[in-house]
């Protein structure tokens, strides 16, 4: 890995790149869309607010709709994305262009190993194959990976 | 997809086994092992207590090791992993093999399209590309996927 004191490559002063293994280990499905206003990364808000933020739509492939059954019974859910334009091999960022550095894990940056997103979501309704929800913070037609109940981790949801 | 009757190919009363894309869509990298004292699935809680589960630890890819910068900075992290010994096709599901139904997206099964688990877990220290924490609940060895810190979807972390 090489620390990179200038700019090149894309990368930003005091930003380190590291190398990625040579092989993948595992593959996803892209599962359906999310549909949100944001048309480019510039327009996304830097985390999407389940309450106030705008509507969203999440657009599941029509064969998982059986898998559906009994979210509806969640106000909150979790939505994992695949940040499908953001590159994987950056270690340490500089988020704000300011030279204030962090870690890639201490970070919610779309630059990452795996570029998987997770949004909590308010579910507003489901009608077929589409979620109505508020809280989505990423560019249009972003690829789906998965849908789970809002409870994460044995702590209790903040909502309760 | 077919409704499952009876029985067969590991499917109980009830169940939805759904028909997968024919390809992947993308791939992930597993960047670290999970240590915890759970050697089957049998044995692994149903959800990780972030306060009174054991003491687990997450083993991260020397190569990643930079990327770690400001995360003891957090008092929880989010960690994805990657639930390795799960089928990936079942649309609804019956968990506590009692006839009760639900949906995949309604579960926190590792039975899922992309088995890929999230638990909120209480950092205890990080040494090197070890990270010491409370609260995971899979099988020890599971892949690593992902750490992020703990302020998901706009809402206040709990702990605030």
């Amino acid at each position: 890995m090489t620390e990179a004191s200038k700019k090149h490559d894309g990368i930003r002063e005091g930003e380190i790149q590291g190398m990625m293994p040579d092989q993948f280990d595992a593959s996803v499905y892209f599962i359906g869309r999310i549909h949100t206003p944001f048309q480019t990364r510039a327009e996304c808000p830097r985390r999407g607010d389940p309450e106030q933020g705008p509507v969203c739509t999440i657009e599941l492939d029509a064969r998982f709709v059986d898998a559906l059954r009994g979210v509806d019974a969640y106000e909150h859910i979790a939505v994992l994305y695949w940040m499908d334009q953001a590159r994987r091999d950056l270690l340490v960022q500089n988020p704000k262009h300011d030279g204030g550095l962090a870690g890639t894990f201490a970070l919610r940056s779309p630059v990452r190993p795996n570029p998987i997103a997770l949004s909590i979501v308010r579910l507003i309704r489901i009608g077929g194959a589409t979620l109505t929800v508020r809280g989505l913070d990423c560019v249009d037609g972003t690829p789906l990976i998965d849908i789970k109940p809002e409870f994460t981790g044995g702590r209790k949801p903040c909502h309760a």
